[in-house]
Protein backbone atom coordinates (compact mmCIF):
# COMPACT_ATOMS: atom_id res chain seq x y z
CA UNK A 1 0.00 0.00 0.00
CA UNK A 2 0.78 4.06 -0.34
CA UNK A 3 -0.62 5.73 1.97
CA UNK A 4 0.55 9.82 2.29
CA UNK A 5 -0.79 13.43 1.93
CA UNK A 6 0.28 16.49 0.23
CA UNK A 7 -0.38 19.64 2.13
CA UNK A 8 -0.08 23.43 1.74
CA UNK A 9 0.06 25.61 4.91
CA UNK A 10 -1.17 29.06 3.95
CA UNK A 11 0.30 31.82 6.47
CA UNK A 12 -2.17 35.22 5.99
CA UNK A 13 1.01 37.53 6.71
CA UNK A 14 3.91 39.19 5.04
CA UNK A 15 5.56 36.86 7.58
CA UNK A 16 4.62 34.11 5.30
CA UNK A 17 7.86 32.12 5.00
CA UNK A 18 8.74 31.88 8.35
CA UNK A 19 5.19 30.76 9.34
CA UNK A 20 5.34 27.55 6.88
CA UNK A 21 8.74 26.59 6.92
CA UNK A 22 8.33 26.78 10.67
CA UNK A 23 6.12 24.64 10.41
CA UNK A 24 7.30 22.27 7.46
CA UNK A 25 10.71 22.54 9.70
CA UNK A 26 9.63 21.13 12.81
CA UNK A 27 8.95 17.55 11.05
CA UNK A 28 12.84 17.11 11.41
CA UNK A 29 13.85 13.48 9.60
CA UNK A 30 12.33 10.96 11.04
CA UNK A 31 13.12 7.44 9.71
CA UNK A 32 9.79 6.55 9.38
CA UNK A 33 8.52 9.03 6.89
CA UNK A 34 9.37 10.82 3.33
CA UNK A 35 9.11 14.40 3.52
CA UNK A 36 9.30 16.39 -0.18
CA UNK A 37 8.75 20.16 -0.31
CA UNK A 38 7.76 21.85 -3.61
CA UNK A 39 6.79 25.30 -4.98
CA UNK A 40 2.66 24.43 -4.07
CA UNK A 41 3.09 21.81 -1.14
CA UNK A 42 4.63 19.07 1.56
CA UNK A 43 4.15 15.38 0.57
CA UNK A 44 4.61 13.34 3.40
CA UNK A 45 5.12 9.36 2.74
CA UNK A 46 4.84 7.40 5.68
CA UNK A 47 1.71 5.65 7.62
CA UNK A 48 -1.63 6.63 8.10
CA UNK A 49 -1.15 7.16 11.62
CA UNK A 50 1.93 8.97 11.21
CA UNK A 51 1.05 10.73 8.35
CA UNK A 52 -1.97 12.57 10.43
CA UNK A 53 1.17 13.06 13.08
CA UNK A 54 2.91 15.06 10.69
CA UNK A 55 0.41 17.05 9.36
CA UNK A 56 -0.85 17.94 13.02
CA UNK A 57 3.00 19.29 14.11
CA UNK A 58 3.67 21.01 11.08
CA UNK A 59 0.32 22.90 11.40
CA UNK A 60 0.40 23.32 14.66
CA UNK A 61 3.58 24.86 14.35
CA UNK A 62 2.87 26.99 12.02
CA UNK A 63 -0.63 28.40 13.90
CA UNK A 64 1.84 29.47 17.49
CA UNK A 65 3.46 31.55 15.30
CA UNK A 66 0.99 33.20 12.90
CA UNK A 67 -2.25 34.81 12.68
CA UNK A 68 -4.56 33.64 10.03
CA UNK A 69 -3.06 30.43 9.21
CA UNK A 70 -5.09 27.38 6.78
CA UNK A 71 -4.32 24.00 6.28
CA UNK A 72 -5.21 22.44 2.99
CA UNK A 73 -4.61 18.54 2.77
CA UNK A 74 -5.20 15.96 0.22
CA UNK A 75 -4.55 12.52 2.13
CA UNK A 76 -4.55 9.41 -0.50
CA UNK A 77 -4.01 5.46 0.73
CA UNK A 78 -4.73 2.69 -1.82
CA UNK A 79 -4.32 4.72 -5.42
CA UNK A 80 -3.55 1.66 -7.49
CA UNK A 81 -1.22 3.95 -9.84
CA UNK A 82 0.73 4.42 -6.87
CA UNK A 83 3.95 1.61 -6.04
CA UNK A 84 3.91 -0.36 -2.79
CA UNK A 85 6.26 1.34 0.17
CA UNK A 86 6.91 -0.51 2.99
CA UNK A 87 7.50 2.67 4.88
CA UNK A 88 3.32 2.83 4.65
CA UNK A 89 2.69 -0.55 5.74
CA UNK A 90 4.12 -0.54 9.53
CA UNK A 91 4.67 -4.47 10.99
CA UNK A 92 1.94 -3.85 13.85
CA UNK A 93 -1.17 -4.52 10.87
CA UNK A 94 0.65 -7.86 9.64
CA UNK A 95 2.27 -5.81 6.63
CA UNK A 96 -1.04 -6.36 4.92
CA UNK A 97 -1.71 -2.71 4.22
CA UNK A 98 -5.24 -3.03 4.97
CA UNK A 99 -7.15 -0.86 7.42
CA UNK A 100 -6.41 -0.87 11.34
CA UNK A 101 -9.92 -0.65 12.34
CA UNK A 102 -8.44 1.49 14.85
CA UNK A 103 -11.19 4.69 16.04
CA UNK A 104 -9.55 6.57 18.28
CA UNK A 105 -11.65 8.06 21.19
CA UNK A 106 -11.61 11.65 20.05
CA UNK A 107 -12.83 13.35 23.25
CA UNK A 108 -9.86 11.22 25.13
CA UNK A 109 -7.21 12.94 22.86
CA UNK A 110 -5.29 15.22 24.73
CA UNK A 111 -5.82 19.21 23.08
CA UNK A 112 -3.49 20.92 21.31
CA UNK A 113 -5.03 23.93 22.93
CA UNK A 114 -5.44 25.35 19.37
CA UNK A 115 -9.03 25.90 18.41
CA UNK A 116 -9.74 25.53 14.69
CA UNK A 117 -12.99 25.17 12.81
CA UNK A 118 -12.31 23.02 9.40
CA UNK A 119 -14.36 21.00 6.91
CA UNK A 120 -13.22 17.91 4.70
CA UNK A 121 -14.66 15.59 2.00
CA UNK A 122 -14.34 11.67 1.88
CA UNK A 123 -13.95 9.86 -0.78
CA UNK A 124 -14.14 6.27 -0.75
CA UNK A 125 -12.86 5.57 -4.73
CA UNK A 126 -13.92 2.15 -6.84
CA UNK A 127 -17.39 0.61 -5.21
CA UNK A 128 -21.22 1.44 -5.98
CA UNK A 129 -21.85 2.35 -1.97
CA UNK A 130 -20.01 4.60 -1.50
CA UNK A 131 -22.40 7.46 0.10
CA UNK A 132 -23.00 4.84 2.56
CA UNK A 133 -19.61 4.98 3.31
CA UNK A 134 -19.34 8.64 3.99
CA UNK A 135 -22.82 8.94 5.87
CA UNK A 136 -21.33 6.86 8.53
CA UNK A 137 -18.72 9.05 8.45
CA UNK A 138 -20.56 12.14 8.99
CA UNK A 139 -22.72 10.22 12.00
CA UNK A 140 -19.43 9.79 13.47
CA UNK A 141 -17.98 13.25 13.44
CA UNK A 142 -21.81 14.12 15.64
CA UNK A 143 -20.65 11.31 18.23
CA UNK A 144 -17.19 12.29 18.63
CA UNK A 145 -18.44 16.49 18.72
CA UNK A 146 -16.77 17.79 15.93
CA UNK A 147 -19.61 17.92 13.70
CA UNK A 148 -20.57 21.82 12.95
CA UNK A 149 -23.15 21.38 9.64
CA UNK A 150 -23.04 20.01 6.39
CA UNK A 151 -22.74 22.53 3.16
CA UNK A 152 -22.49 21.09 -0.48
CA UNK A 153 -19.70 18.59 -0.63
CA UNK A 154 -18.13 18.79 2.55
CA UNK A 155 -18.95 18.15 6.24
CA UNK A 156 -17.97 21.20 8.15
CA UNK A 157 -16.24 20.45 11.83
CA UNK A 158 -14.99 22.52 15.14
CA UNK A 159 -13.04 22.08 17.89
CA UNK A 160 -9.79 21.79 18.79
CA UNK A 161 -7.14 20.90 16.00
CA UNK A 162 -5.88 17.38 17.87
CA UNK A 163 -9.73 16.24 18.33
CA UNK A 164 -10.26 17.49 14.54
CA UNK A 165 -7.57 15.33 13.37
CA UNK A 166 -8.15 12.38 15.26
CA UNK A 167 -12.11 12.04 14.05
CA UNK A 168 -10.41 12.73 10.31
CA UNK A 169 -8.04 10.14 10.62
CA UNK A 170 -10.97 7.35 12.33
CA UNK A 171 -13.12 8.20 9.03
CA UNK A 172 -9.57 7.31 6.61
CA UNK A 173 -9.15 4.45 8.78
CA UNK A 174 -13.28 2.83 8.68
CA UNK A 175 -13.50 3.89 5.46
CA UNK A 176 -10.08 1.74 4.06
CA UNK A 177 -12.18 -1.37 5.56
CA UNK A 178 -14.94 -0.82 2.46
CA UNK A 179 -12.52 0.66 -0.20
CA UNK A 180 -8.58 0.08 -0.90
CA UNK A 181 -8.31 3.27 -2.56
CA UNK A 182 -9.69 6.27 -0.49
CA UNK A 183 -8.74 10.17 -0.72
CA UNK A 184 -9.47 12.88 2.04
CA UNK A 185 -9.70 16.70 0.72
CA UNK A 186 -9.04 18.29 4.99
CA UNK A 187 -8.93 22.50 5.29
CA UNK A 188 -8.58 23.64 8.52
CA UNK A 189 -8.51 27.63 9.99
CA UNK A 190 -7.15 29.02 12.54
CA UNK A 191 -7.87 32.68 13.35
CA UNK A 192 -9.83 34.01 10.01
CA UNK A 193 -11.64 37.30 11.22
CA UNK A 194 -14.31 36.36 9.76
CA UNK A 195 -15.23 33.39 12.08
CA UNK A 196 -18.46 33.34 12.96
CA UNK A 197 -19.75 30.61 15.52
CA UNK A 198 -23.00 28.84 13.59
CA UNK B 1 -28.01 18.06 -10.98
CA UNK B 2 -26.07 20.20 -9.00
CA UNK B 3 -22.87 21.48 -9.60
CA UNK B 4 -20.51 23.86 -8.06
CA UNK B 5 -17.30 24.12 -5.91
CA UNK B 6 -16.33 25.03 -2.83
CA UNK B 7 -12.92 27.15 -3.46
CA UNK B 8 -10.25 29.84 -0.63
CA UNK B 9 -8.85 32.11 -1.85
CA UNK B 10 -5.21 32.54 0.47
CA UNK B 11 -3.53 35.60 0.14
CA UNK B 12 0.35 35.56 1.71
CA UNK B 13 -0.03 38.95 3.02
CA UNK B 14 -0.74 41.30 6.05
CA UNK B 15 -3.29 43.47 3.43
CA UNK B 16 -4.90 39.26 3.36
CA UNK B 17 -8.90 40.60 4.25
CA UNK B 18 -8.93 43.16 1.11
CA UNK B 19 -7.09 40.64 -1.50
CA UNK B 20 -9.14 38.08 -0.74
CA UNK B 21 -12.81 40.04 -0.48
CA UNK B 22 -11.65 41.80 -4.03
CA UNK B 23 -11.51 38.56 -5.40
CA UNK B 24 -14.78 37.65 -4.07
CA UNK B 25 -16.71 40.64 -4.18
CA UNK B 26 -15.38 40.47 -8.37
CA UNK B 27 -18.19 37.89 -8.90
CA UNK B 28 -20.87 40.53 -8.05
CA UNK B 29 -24.10 38.94 -7.99
CA UNK B 30 -24.92 37.37 -11.64
CA UNK B 31 -28.55 35.72 -11.95
CA UNK B 32 -26.92 32.53 -13.25
CA UNK B 33 -24.69 31.84 -10.05
CA UNK B 34 -25.53 30.87 -6.10
CA UNK B 35 -22.70 32.31 -4.39
CA UNK B 36 -22.67 31.96 -0.63
CA UNK B 37 -19.48 32.79 1.96
CA UNK B 38 -18.50 31.71 5.17
CA UNK B 39 -15.29 31.46 6.89
CA UNK B 40 -13.84 28.77 5.47
CA UNK B 41 -14.71 29.26 2.05
CA UNK B 42 -17.19 30.31 -0.72
CA UNK B 43 -19.59 27.96 -2.34
CA UNK B 44 -20.12 29.27 -6.27
CA UNK B 45 -23.47 27.13 -7.85
CA UNK B 46 -24.53 26.86 -11.32
CA UNK B 47 -23.36 25.08 -14.51
CA UNK B 48 -20.09 24.11 -14.90
CA UNK B 49 -18.51 26.31 -17.41
CA UNK B 50 -20.02 29.47 -15.16
CA UNK B 51 -18.56 27.61 -11.89
CA UNK B 52 -15.22 27.59 -13.74
CA UNK B 53 -15.66 31.10 -14.90
CA UNK B 54 -16.76 32.63 -11.47
CA UNK B 55 -13.47 31.06 -10.11
CA UNK B 56 -11.01 32.64 -12.57
CA UNK B 57 -12.90 35.75 -11.73
CA UNK B 58 -12.22 35.58 -8.67
CA UNK B 59 -8.39 34.53 -8.39
CA UNK B 60 -7.94 36.41 -11.35
CA UNK B 61 -8.67 39.38 -9.47
CA UNK B 62 -6.70 38.58 -6.01
CA UNK B 63 -3.98 37.90 -8.37
CA UNK B 64 -3.61 41.38 -9.94
CA UNK B 65 -3.76 42.65 -6.34
CA UNK B 66 -1.64 40.52 -4.66
CA UNK B 67 1.92 38.94 -4.26
CA UNK B 68 1.31 35.18 -3.60
CA UNK B 69 -1.89 34.08 -4.05
CA UNK B 70 -3.53 30.78 -3.74
CA UNK B 71 -6.75 29.18 -5.35
CA UNK B 72 -7.97 25.87 -3.38
CA UNK B 73 -11.06 24.56 -5.13
CA UNK B 74 -13.26 21.51 -4.49
CA UNK B 75 -15.41 21.15 -7.64
CA UNK B 76 -18.09 18.55 -7.74
CA UNK B 77 -21.17 17.67 -9.90
CA UNK B 78 -23.49 15.08 -9.86
CA UNK B 79 -23.05 14.08 -6.16
CA UNK B 80 -26.28 11.71 -5.18
CA UNK B 81 -26.33 13.33 -1.47
CA UNK B 82 -27.42 16.78 -3.52
CA UNK B 83 -30.59 18.08 -4.67
CA UNK B 84 -31.21 18.93 -8.58
CA UNK B 85 -31.15 22.45 -9.32
CA UNK B 86 -32.36 23.76 -12.11
CA UNK B 87 -29.30 26.84 -12.20
CA UNK B 88 -26.85 23.75 -12.70
CA UNK B 89 -28.50 22.65 -15.84
CA UNK B 90 -28.71 25.48 -18.58
CA UNK B 91 -30.99 24.43 -21.29
CA UNK B 92 -28.36 24.27 -23.67
CA UNK B 93 -27.80 20.98 -22.90
CA UNK B 94 -31.29 19.44 -23.24
CA UNK B 95 -31.94 19.96 -19.55
CA UNK B 96 -30.29 16.22 -18.68
CA UNK B 97 -27.64 17.65 -16.46
CA UNK B 98 -25.23 15.22 -18.37
CA UNK B 99 -21.96 16.27 -20.09
CA UNK B 100 -21.45 18.68 -22.84
CA UNK B 101 -18.74 16.68 -24.19
CA UNK B 102 -17.26 19.79 -24.95
CA UNK B 103 -13.37 19.87 -25.15
CA UNK B 104 -11.89 23.42 -25.12
CA UNK B 105 -9.14 24.27 -27.46
CA UNK B 106 -7.07 24.66 -24.50
CA UNK B 107 -3.87 26.44 -26.12
CA UNK B 108 -6.78 28.78 -28.46
CA UNK B 109 -8.18 30.07 -25.03
CA UNK B 110 -7.33 34.16 -24.57
CA UNK B 111 -4.86 34.52 -22.00
CA UNK B 112 -5.25 35.90 -18.51
CA UNK B 113 -1.90 37.10 -18.56
CA UNK B 114 -1.04 35.42 -15.25
CA UNK B 115 1.72 32.44 -15.22
CA UNK B 116 0.30 30.13 -12.22
CA UNK B 117 1.72 26.67 -11.31
CA UNK B 118 -1.00 24.45 -10.27
CA UNK B 119 -1.64 20.98 -9.32
CA UNK B 120 -5.20 18.77 -9.33
CA UNK B 121 -6.75 15.52 -8.68
CA UNK B 122 -9.98 13.71 -10.93
CA UNK B 123 -12.03 11.49 -9.07
CA UNK B 124 -14.75 9.62 -10.75
CA UNK B 125 -17.00 8.50 -8.11
CA UNK B 126 -19.08 4.87 -7.96
CA UNK B 127 -17.12 3.21 -10.87
CA UNK B 128 -14.73 0.97 -11.27
CA UNK B 129 -12.59 1.92 -14.30
CA UNK B 130 -12.17 5.61 -12.86
CA UNK B 131 -8.24 5.36 -13.45
CA UNK B 132 -8.64 4.60 -17.08
CA UNK B 133 -10.66 8.01 -17.09
CA UNK B 134 -7.82 9.94 -15.03
CA UNK B 135 -5.03 8.22 -17.19
CA UNK B 136 -7.17 10.08 -20.13
CA UNK B 137 -6.86 13.56 -18.70
CA UNK B 138 -3.68 13.48 -17.65
CA UNK B 139 -3.01 12.59 -21.65
CA UNK B 140 -5.04 15.58 -21.87
CA UNK B 141 -2.76 17.85 -20.41
CA UNK B 142 0.10 16.69 -22.24
CA UNK B 143 -1.83 17.54 -25.25
CA UNK B 144 -2.72 21.03 -24.21
CA UNK B 145 0.73 22.14 -23.47
CA UNK B 146 0.01 22.60 -19.47
CA UNK B 147 1.66 19.43 -17.61
CA UNK B 148 3.91 20.00 -15.89
CA UNK B 149 5.02 16.38 -14.28
CA UNK B 150 3.35 13.86 -11.94
CA UNK B 151 3.29 13.85 -8.49
CA UNK B 152 1.63 11.31 -5.80
CA UNK B 153 -1.81 12.06 -5.70
CA UNK B 154 -2.13 14.66 -8.40
CA UNK B 155 -0.82 15.97 -11.47
CA UNK B 156 1.03 19.23 -11.86
CA UNK B 157 0.33 21.93 -13.78
CA UNK B 158 1.98 25.20 -15.41
CA UNK B 159 1.04 28.06 -17.96
CA UNK B 160 -1.21 31.06 -17.98
CA UNK B 161 -4.48 30.94 -15.67
CA UNK B 162 -7.00 30.80 -18.16
CA UNK B 163 -5.09 27.83 -19.72
CA UNK B 164 -5.10 25.49 -16.31
CA UNK B 165 -8.45 26.74 -15.98
CA UNK B 166 -9.45 25.26 -19.55
CA UNK B 167 -7.76 22.04 -18.92
CA UNK B 168 -9.67 21.54 -15.67
CA UNK B 169 -12.74 22.07 -17.20
CA UNK B 170 -12.23 19.95 -19.92
CA UNK B 171 -11.70 17.41 -17.05
CA UNK B 172 -14.68 17.74 -15.58
CA UNK B 173 -16.58 17.32 -18.55
CA UNK B 174 -15.15 14.34 -20.02
CA UNK B 175 -15.11 12.72 -16.85
CA UNK B 176 -19.15 13.49 -16.59
CA UNK B 177 -19.31 11.20 -19.67
CA UNK B 178 -18.33 8.22 -17.71
CA UNK B 179 -19.09 9.07 -14.61
CA UNK B 180 -22.22 10.72 -12.69
CA UNK B 181 -20.31 12.08 -9.58
CA UNK B 182 -17.17 13.67 -10.34
CA UNK B 183 -15.10 15.26 -7.89
CA UNK B 184 -11.92 17.47 -8.56
CA UNK B 185 -9.48 18.94 -6.07
CA UNK B 186 -7.56 21.56 -7.57
CA UNK B 187 -4.82 24.15 -6.34
CA UNK B 188 -3.75 27.18 -8.55
CA UNK B 189 -0.22 29.15 -7.05
CA UNK B 190 0.59 33.02 -8.70
CA UNK B 191 3.63 34.41 -6.95
CA UNK B 192 5.33 31.52 -4.59
CA UNK B 193 9.05 32.55 -3.97
CA UNK B 194 10.03 28.82 -4.03
CA UNK B 195 8.96 28.70 -7.48
CA UNK B 196 11.58 26.52 -9.27
CA UNK B 197 10.67 25.40 -13.17
CA UNK B 198 10.92 21.78 -13.35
Amino acid sequence: MYSGAQFSIHAMSDDFIDVILGGVNALGTPNDLRIETDDISTLVTGSPRRVFQAMETAYGESCRRGGHVVLQAHISRGCPGEPDDPLCTPAADGGTGGASGERIDVAGVPRAGIPVRAQYSLYPLGIPDYMDVIADEIAAAKVAGVFDRSKHFCSKLHGDLSHVMAHVYNSFEHAAERAGHVVIQLTISKGSPSEVRS
